[in-house]
């Protein structure tokens, strides 16, 4: 406690507890160093030693996925109708937009039927957002799924964050309250069970089948929560993975559901990287449940299905925009009300987010004036992201003592890493996990900003770290090849192993 | 209970409780039956009876301050910038921006400057918000208080709620912390007071004198709030006052200051209306803490004040957008950390948002060629809040059993009401309180939707509501005055008692 804390009404020992207790380590001591560095380069500091100058000229932040802070461009028709959107007065020169601007006529008419329907972005919606915006996303369901959706159970929401803070706020009611979490899993879920004082109920995911659910872990991890007083109500699952980058099949996505009937427990499913695959197809939550209640209706029509999505993620990477949408399926209509009241406190997401929402899910079709360009640079994207995923996956395989799995999806990898134990114990002196000691070092050296494996969760004696694969070009991976390099030479034990 | 509740995981029995207990009238059954009736409307339903016409055209939103929803115009020099931060190519032609659209040489460089600071408006940005905003809030709070400001004390979050939320979240310990609430007061702070099983200390306010804050009752509720075992963290200021409409002198300001370092409290601060202000001048909490600091330091150099702000009010009503921030001042480091890692949960506030904060804490200034266009606009905008403030005050003067405090500033006027027996009894046996009767009626008659006192909280006896006085023209107003006079004649009882 400092000296004048007990002058204060606050001081860290009498705020929120709960609030002490969560942990996010995207953001935390590594995040926050790799900011000071960046700020100093950005003074003119000397990029070359001696003295405190910094042994690199760039930071690279692949800590967080946030494509547009490195390379990513955002996709002209999404961003030409937003402008014109903050400046309707655009629209009083057509012509002048199109001949001088490149503004095609999809790009006007979208720009103008979203202004009727939000009036003014500058206005507050409707607290579960604007209608017909709910109405283009419950029509993306339908076509992605194959089977009706309906927009009174959409609510748009400041990115997914902010919807999955609503759900666990109204299903937490106590501190026996449990919630089935993946390990590894994103942080923002054991932060939100900390801060409402409910408990994380951790099943850990098959690293040796390409980090896929494991039934059987699942079914122990609430078997021992039950046995320990734990009143389970949902479970997470994160599809494609966060942070291991894995994709599950539509197998492992029916053997949850049939889990969840068993046990009734809400799913809420993650499913914000669903348009980030390499491998195999998106299967998403609600066609599987919608699939096996045409097969079994008794056992599936109560099955409660929470499906997250965002605009921060898939090719649009549009995270500074907050934007983002959940749909709930077989929710008690009481149940609806309080998660409406809850967001209605806020008032209501974005309304800019909510138009990008919009576009997002309702993008050119073949045949309209934008869609060469959209088209072109969606896969440009796409191809990207695979490309460096790759790059950065074959550069992992040639590091000694760290292993990966093959790039699936999402926008990460999650490499196993070795740590020789003289290296565990520096860490150990310096109040530091391996695996975080082993990041600060690459920071240090490379200004290489990756997150450890222990703020996502391992299991005991693993050690990880989560690397996005957004920056551009392949020069980076050299630079982590190289740094891992010499820090398993300084660390390595006299009898040879690593 | 409905009865497939027992087959799911979640009813409206076993979901958070304190989710339940928190009630938000701003956006309640009221508006969204106001909702309802506008998308009658739009669907052509007939305007005029028989069946189930409705017998007014129009729907009008009194009961949220939205301003762009209505009447007003966003500021041109803002949007402008706005414009570009989205679609940063629209630099590339700066001759056909400035002479085919009227944009001035100030807006190009402040949207340049932007980009530079932001990178992409879809890019995350630190969690607190950007640095280059900050230090433009920090300038701004210079100027308005003429003390220092530290951008390092300034958190920028989506709107002021979220703010509120976030400081509740870290101050709320246990269920038996308090805090000091002004009664009536903006919903928002019970709401969430109920979300985190903590308790409201109401404290009365003054309607007598203009609704001002009153030492006595303070003390009054603080004491027996210390009786009952609260524990008593923080108080409550909203100037000018929501839904009172009060502006606070410098000494109200000053008793609270020297209340809250007496009985070691946190002051917050609502300042979202500081610029809505028609009578004498506004007065910051945090300059009013700083002339008590010079005075006598040994009793206020402790003293932890945040002072809240938005974009969503003021004469810029850009609530759409999500912007606002708060500034922290006297918090112990740790405290403060605490908050830095909570809002770095949620990620960051939305970056158009912020880049709309940074230009409202920095405007055109005279000289610049967008300021004859952006003065005319702002002060436009002024005057129309003043003309209507009067009109309805003139309004309500007239109408039977209305009394009203002259309009000092924010958005709303909030008269008593003295309701008859008869619609009293009529109210009860519908359920309700008799001024959300009293609503209930108005909507259903006129098509305008205010906010019943009962959702702020009023004087026991006392019967109130709540309306903006952002609606165009003053038509509506006479709609008011004729409503009144058939509900009074309606329920007047036989003995001529009103």
């Amino acid at each position: 406690m400092s000296t004048t804390a007990t002058l204060r009404s606050l001081n860290v020992d009498n705020i929120n507890p709960h609030v002490k207790e969560a942990k996010y380590a995207v953001r935390g001591e590594l995040a926050v160093r790799s900011e000071e560095y960046r700020a100093k380069l950005k003074k003119g500091h000397p990029p070359t030693p001696p003295e405190d100058g910094l042994p690199f000229d760039q930071v690279i932040s692949a800590n967080i996925g946030n494509p547009q802070q490195l390379d990513q461009k955002p996709i002209t028709f999404f961003r030409q109708v937003l402008s014109i959107l903050e400046y309707p007065k655009l629209l009083d020169n057509e012509d002048a937009l199109k001949k001088g601007f490149g503004y095609e006529q999809d790009v006007i008419d979208r720009a103008r039927w979203l202004l009727k329907e939000v009036n003014s972005v500058g206005a507050y919606s409707q607290s579960q957002g604007v209608p017909a915006v709910r109405e283009s996303v419950a029509k993306f369901i339908e076509r992605r799924d194959g089977y009706p959706a309906e927009p009174g159970n959409i609510f748009l929401s400041a990115g997914a964050s902010s919807g999955v803070n609503t759900l666990m706020n109204v299903i937490c009611s106590k501190p026996e309250t449990g919630i089935l979490v993946p390990i590894p899993q994103y942080p923002l879920y054991t932060a939100t069970l900390a801060v409402l004082n409910a408990r994380c109920v951790p099943y850990y995911l098959d690293e040796g089948k390409q980090w896929g659910t494991d039934l059987e872990a699942i079914r122990e991890a609430h078997k021992k929560a039950k046995s320990e007083g734990t009143d389970v109500r949902a479970i997470v699952v994160i599809n494609p993975g966060n942070p291991t980058g894995a994709s599950l099949s539509s197998e492992d996505v029916r053997a949850v559901l049939e889990f969840a009937a068993e046990e009734k427990l809400v799913v809420i499913a993650d499913e914000v990287y669903q348009t980030n695959i390499f491998v195999g197809i998106f299967t998403s939550f609600k066609k599987g449940l919608r699939d096996l209640q045409k097969a079994v209706p008794e056992k599936f029509d109560n099955v409660e299905l929470v499906s997250l999505n965002s605009i921060s993620k898939g090719m649009v990477g549009e995270c500074g925009h907050r934007g983002g949408y959940f749909e709930l399926t077989g929710f008690d209509k009481e149940v609806a009300a309080q998660i409406y009241k809850f967001v209605s406190i806020m008032l209501c997401p974005p309304v800019i987010g909510q138009c990008l929402v919009e576009m997002v899910a309702n993008p050119p079709q073949e045949g309209d004036p934008s869609y060469p360009l959209y088209s072109k640079e969606y896969n440009g994207i796409k191809e990207g992201l695979h490309t460096r995923a790759l790059a950065l996956f074959d550069a992992f395989k040639k590091m000694e003592g760290v292993e990966c799995q093959d790039p699936q999806g999402s926008m990460y990898l999650f490499p196993t890493v070795t740590i020789p134990e003289k290296a565990c114990q520096q860490a150990k002196s310096e109040g530091r996990q391996p695996d975080e000691f082993y990041c600060f070092r690459l920071l240090d050296a490379t200004g290489i900003c990756v997150v450890p494996g222990s703020g996502f969760g391992q299991r005991p004696g693993t050690l990880h770290f989560r690397t996005t694969f957004l920056a551009p070009g392949t020069e980076w991976v050299g630079r982590i090849t190289e740094f891992h390099k010499k820090f398993m030479d300084e660390f390595r034990d006299e009898t040879g192993h690593g």
